[in-house]
């Protein structure tokens, strides 16, 4: 049984996602990636103890017969990566537990594994069920999960909160010092979604194989999700717990507002960031001051430094002086893609709300002040 | 008292040369950098224990008064490296122990160290003296440093030998499993040179300042070397102990010699180095076999799997099957420039030599076979 790869790059892009969901541990079955070629079709699985991914293409490959076989996900990859230049085969006989393969006269052989304890998985038929742009949808995880905690001591905070109203999905992301929040449409109207939390790996999964995705069916039942596109099917285990409830964090009465040229406020970030390095700290003072000219002062003291940052502001209304660390801010401006941003503050120790100036404003985020 | 910077791409270079030198220990008056200017000269200087390093330039900076000041080196360049746009001045107040660097509206300021503290050092006027082109110098430490030992065992293997007949200088590096040497003319004649050993963070910067340089001169005296150029002068302190006699290593009856493609075989060697990951091995079985088409078979084999490259060979004598650690021939195949490179070999248990196949090899290199 053989298999002649015809496109080796779309082969490797293939084998690349498989590889990226399979189970970093060594001797777990699931460090696997199962391939499985018939005639000119091509199905490469991988999965780990909370996701599993299969993903189908045509004409990619050309099997002689039907052939099968589970590999060390990581260790192919590599070798399929870097072979010499030349047509590739996969070649597997049916009496040796081997993998070849073969370019010219060069030879790379892998021990398989038994393929027939690679666990099948449950894919979901039926739940509830959404239809969504998968670029779009990858976008807006792209977009929140910077705000996501690293902290594991609340679990449910390291994943991205998913509710709908049936017209919307809206992403949310908190590690409770910032917020990030992204609407998507969905395609067709459906039922309300609530605390529906994507577990880490899943969101960067999902990033990257719903890129350029025009469209994707989402089902959600109990504690699992599965995502299918025309080529592939994702199901992913859900975080368990109750996600909190965000609404009462956004403030809605504002002593002091300002429209910021996002990039250069993004720069300054960066300079204070840099400044405030000797002490390893990350809070700046920034001071909106409506004199005769607007601007925002960004100051920032350590054992042995100091500085003073002036930014001309075209549009202020009020004035503020809050200490905001420069790194959750800069986040937070960098998740949003507008030239202008308009920042809001309802109290010197009250969420700052940060929105895109612009008319389909779908996105916000939130950064916590420090005393 | 200020500095005006005219030129800051060229300002940055020079404080990036002199940071590099200066010590990393936080809390020694080292690890500043000493910037002196006046009119249109400036001088910058980093230190070590080891190294020495004093840039002159002219016309990228004006002075209006002769300034001078010591600032801690990293943070020093880091902020200048990511000033906002505009015309940067550094202004140091004679009442205040602080440099204020002010860009617009802006102004970062840090504390100095005592400049008064700052060593002065003995830079060697008399000595054992060699004129070089420092471009060939630098390509010459930059071809022979990857085979010096990482291991402070034997801290003379970490660094460079640099012996010289008087019309070259040859330099030799070596952590006794391979070994790379390559001589460099010097400009003129000179006497005789032995047991000048250069420490390994010396021969990082002179690769680097020396890159473009046309002539430089070396001055050496006991444990102490000085490197002068137009604008630098380089100071640095020599490893004690005595570098091992080489010449006994190199073989002279070879029972089999082949050329190969240098690029071919360094991405062989790659490929076996992946190949042989699983296991954690780096030693493949080089087989070099005269039938009707010459080639060399790369065999490599691990607990999960094996596997054999075959390279054609357009010129062999002799035959044998040796085994080779792929990352240090690796190595020597990428300190090399020609496009074929000669491989002798003197028996299995004997240093493989490896050369460039051009006129003026003044270059080889050693690579040990595994048992």
């Amino acid at each position: 049984m053989s298999i002649k790869i015809n496109h080796l790059k779309g082969f490797l892009q293939v084998l690349e996602r498989a590889k990226a969901v399979a189970s970093d541990k060594n001797d777990d079955i699931k460090s696997g990636v199962l391939i499985q070629a018939k005639g000119t079709s091509l199905s490469i699985r991988g999965m780990d103890e909370n996701i599993s991914l299969e993903i189908q293409s045509n004409e990619l490959t050309e099997a002689t017969k039907e052939t099968s076989f589970l590999v060390p996900a990581s260790f192919f990859q590599e070798l399929m990566k870097n072979l010499p230049k030349g047509d590739v085969k996969l070649v597997k006989k049916e009496s040796k537990n081997e993998v070849n393969i073969v370019v010219g006269k060069s030879q790379f052989n892998i021990a398989t594994m038994n393929g027939e304890d690679y666990p099948v998985v449950d894919v979901l038929q039926e739940g509830n069920s959404f239809k969504i742009d998968g670029t779009l949808f990858s976008e807006g995880l792209s977009a929140v999960k910077h705000a996501t905690s690293e902290n594991e001591t609340r679990p449910i905070l390291t994943g991205v909160h998913i509710v709908s109203n049936g017209q919307y999905l809206t992403l949310i992301a908190t590690d409770s010092h910032r917020l990030a929040a992204k609407a998507v449409p969905l395609l067709q109207e459906a039922t309300e979604l609530k605390n529906t939390v994507l577990p880490k790996k899943s969101i960067d999964e999902l990033i990257q194989i719903l890129s350029n995705v025009k469209e994707c069916e989402m089902i959600i039942h109990e504690n699992r999700m599965t995502i299918k596109t025309d080529n592939l099917t994702f199901t992913t285990r859900l975080l368990e717990g109750s996600y909190p409830d965000i609404t009462k964090l956004i403030p809605n009465d504002f002593e002091c507002q300002s429209k910021v040229n996002r990039e250069e406020l993004i720069r300054a970030c960066d300079r204070a960031k840099i400044s405030l390095k000797p002490d390893k700290k990350k809070v700046a003072k920034f001071h909106f001051k409506n004199s005769e000219l607007p601007a925002l002062d960004l100051i920032f003291t350590t054992s042995i430094s100091s500085g003073k940052e002036e930014l001309f502001l075209a549009d202020l209304e009020g004035e503020i002086t809050i200490n905001l660390d420069v790194v959750y801010l800069k986040d937070s401006l960098q998740s949003l893609t507008t030239r202008d941003v308009l920042i809001q503050f309802a109290g010197v120790m009250k969420p700052v709300l940060i929105k895109p100036v612009s008319e389909d404003a779908a996105q916000f985020a939130l950064v916590l002040p420090v005393r």
